[in-house]
């Protein structure tokens, strides 16, 4: 079984639907001037500073929904609680998703932002499979028996457990309004913790946490269609030099000749050999426009690589001639994607196995994806740049099962977690950027008075979440302020309506 | 770990906990004159016809919560769709409980009584390890690694599953709007159904729920209490006289000679050889004694045997004076438990590794109370008659590690359906019958304004879940009306509102 794994990672190179499942996160750290708009810093050196946490690890039950195994793994979370003045006071908490939980504790500048305006105590959970939250030790991917307890329920069932736990052992906790936030993944996550566990979290922040990216909810090209419009609106002749270069890369590769070419014009650091490697080039490529869609920001910032402001304008610099012959055309894609993975300059050579930080966990989210997360995806080549790709479910679960040994259920999810049916539901705020691919499966239209939309128009991949900056578009910290706003409602709420104790005196 | 088996149902009788597990579920299909309040039918004899489904069987995942076991099982379910007369017309779902199907399908008239006023379709699904609906056949009770399956939650999303396939499937049932329903742990079910699955059913009436019977939430002394209250109020002297009894017991079976005399007043079917098999005799009494509270029905009903009315009324007759002599006391003690045991006059001898009906499942419910089902009760000897006996946690673990390998997790229960915080829900009513043990822990005080509380105060347990009958008193006739209107409000509220679609056009 454990030979299973040895193919994941070429295999989330070339298959189709990991390019979706790859991209799910790229937060990049900035490195920008910066504007605190609630007077705290403003200097990414004196924001390193603000990160002060304590590490901390809690003994869960590996399955929470069977009781033949009994045993425990220590789950990581991190604790900063240097604005909580008073007994009572709100906790903060963030539900990780598919990564290191640090990493995302650096890149949620929104919660430090905000951390002393509400007196909050701030809490990041890492979610059991990532980082060092691993239910079997250095086992748990090793084969997939041990992958049994990566679900989303069972995540949700540790932030529950774990917050009963901190509310009855942090003194003055006791009566704390916890309030569950969350990007991509983790939005989704803690959108679903408010619904499934309403009375562990008074409200939810989700961000771009596309709950409706599954089958027969939204069209399945919305999400390639979005990072289209991406491009075709950051320059003339962009998204149409790309939808191009497809056909290009089969010319130019169809010779050997071409294949060196293409190596060399590419600064590829592994030379193509044949067919195959020119179809991964395809995948690379494609996963590289999808993330440039997704840290679309208004400035600078540190990703794997550092990257400039609106880099996809700067990309589409490089593409704007769309009826060059494909050698010249093909020099401005290598141009254009120079740009995500060199822009300083100091990349040797383009390893088109990686388009995306290691911080993520890439082997646990595909198996995620395998089993409940069944995200479908298409494009058609026609309203969107990419080469024509249908849905396949079937070719999809046979991969599934061929790498762990299980068939994704693609109709889990929708009944576990509602669908579009989540009006009874209260006190969840859905932000969505505009420019964020990930927005076609999010909540975007209004459900009710508690369930919150907030749209930005001029953002990509939750960008609300990130530290407030100098460059950042009106619309989010319009978007920011509205969170708060919501958020001290909550709070007041949960103050005045004084949950019963689940204890006798 | 076969051997772990073996002893169940002997340790369910010496168990003091398993007193209030054995006893969960005991109701009857009466046999009296009828008046039918809503003009069906006056007599059981076409009460019989009226009952009238067709059976089906679902193919359900084995574990809803992990993806390596991926087979299946048929789960039974029963359907009634003669009152059903057009397209989107409601469903009333049972959520079926610790026993076969068919036997709470003959014993809800209510939901019979029902369907035609409301044009309802009426499913009844049968829990998974009850009845015919075994995950692993012959198998599922022959090592506890097959009973790792049998939990509520995936209970729950069994009955979610079905109910999505239902209005796939059931022509013109697609829009129609769930109630779900159920009584005791059925009830406790129904409720969480519309907690954790409210895109599913559109409300719930848990009867007889007792969903805060658990740690910390309600005294542990309070089920008892109950019981002494239903036989003190039932005849002067009659409480004293039981609780005077634990003590003749041990008196008079401190002596071999003593043994046999009580073996022989009792009649009992196999004799008293010591001073264990006394202390079953005390159990089993004991066990009688909640049997009656549950089923102190205003009219003749027909349990495992056949009931008077009011029964307790009938054995307080025999225990009017605790002052008698000890073997005087225990010869009212056997006219007492003969009213319950042998009201027909034909029993021969009685059976004290018996105390109610074949239709429910022991040893599941035994396994579930020691999982999730942590229910604590105790008894002082001073606020009810029975012996005085702690709670003990540690004692009741170690019975289940020995029994099944599994310990049971006593904040879970809590942790996952919110113990006391259930404010955020909405659509459920909870009936509670005053005379019912399990009431002590029932929703009984309200909680917000649609989540419902009707008590009962002269009904037992889910009195209102049976039949009318003529001799119902004035206050579950109340109650049944109120919670008819509260679901006809949920079924146009969900006819107002229209739910989105789960799926693209």
């Amino acid at each position: 079984m454990a030979s299973h794994f040895s193919a994941v990672i070429r295999l989330n190179v070339t298959s189709f639907l990991a390019v979706g499942l790859i991209c799910f996160h790229v937060i990049s750290a900035f490195k920008s001037p910066l504007l605190s708009r609630r007077g705290v810093v403003s200097n990414p050196e004196t924001r390193t500073n603000l990160i002060n946490y304590k590490t901390y690890y809690f003994e869960q039950k590996i399955d929470h929904f069977g009781f033949i195994e009994d045993a425990t793994f220590k789950q990581r979370y991190l604790v900063a609680d240097q604005h909580r003045h008073k007994d009572g006071s709100p906790i903060l908490f963030y539900t990780g998703n598919e990564g290191d939980i640090t990493w995302f504790c650096n890149n949620t500048g929104f919660m430090w932002d905000v951390a002393e305006e509400l007196g909050a105590m701030l809490v990041f959970a890492e979610h059991r499979y990532y980082g060092e939250s691993l239910p079997f030790g250095d086992q748990s991917y090793s084969d997939p028996k041990y992958l049994n307890y990566l679900t989303s329920e069972q995540a949700l069932a540790d932030f529950a457990v774990l917050i009963e736990e901190l509310k009855k052992t942090v003194p003055g906790a006791q009566q704390s309004p916890v309030i569950a936030l969350g990007g991509s993944y983790g939005g989704m996550l803690a959108a679903w913790l408010r619904m499934k566990y309403p009375h562990v979290v008074v409200g939810a922040l989700a961000s771009s946490a596309p709950i409706w990216q599954f089958p027969g909810l939204v069209p399945c090209g919305v999400f390639y269609k979005i990072v289209t419009d991406d491009f075709s609106k950051s320059g003339s002749g962009c998204s149409e030099s790309i939808r191009r270069s497809w056909k290009a890369i089969d010319n130019v590769t169809s010779t050997e000749e071409g294949l060196q070419w293409l190596s060399s014009e590419f600064r590829l650091c592994t030379p193509l050999k044949n067919k195959e490697d020119a179809m991964a080039v395809k995948s690379w490529l494609q996963e590289t426009w999808v993330n440039l869609a997704m840290v679309d920001y208004p400035y600078e910032a540190n990703f794997l690589q550092p990257l400039p402001a609106w880099p996809i304008k700067v990309v589409c610099q490089y593409l704007k001639d769309p009826s060059l012959p494909d050698t010249a055309l093909l020099q401005g894609i290598f141009q254009a994607v120079n740009v995500y993975y060199n822009h300083t300059g100091n990349t040797q050579c383009l390893n088109t196995s990686q388009t995306a930080t290691g911080n993520l966990g890439y082997i646990g989210w595909y198996y995620q994806a395998c089993t409940e997360m069944v995200m479908p995806m298409c494009s058609d080549g026609v309203n969107d740049m990419f080469e024509a790709q249908m849905w396949d479910f079937q070719a999809f679960s046979d991969e599934c099962y061929g790498q762990f040994g299980v068939r994704p259920r693609a109709d889990w999810a929708i009944t576990v977690y509602g669908g579009k049916n989540i009006s009874s539901h209260s006190n969840i705020i859905f932000s969505n950027g505009g420019l964020d691919p990930w927005s076609g499966g999010g909540v975007t239209q209004k459900i009710s008075g508690s369930l919150v939309v907030i749209m930005i128009p001029e953002g990509a991949h939750h960008l609300d979440l990130r530290y407030n900056n100098a460059y950042d578009p009106q619309s989010v910290l319009n978007a920011r302020d509205l969170e708060v706003q919501y958020m001290k409602k909550w709070i007041k709420e949960a103050a005045d309506s004084k949950s019963p104790s689940n204890h006798l005196p």
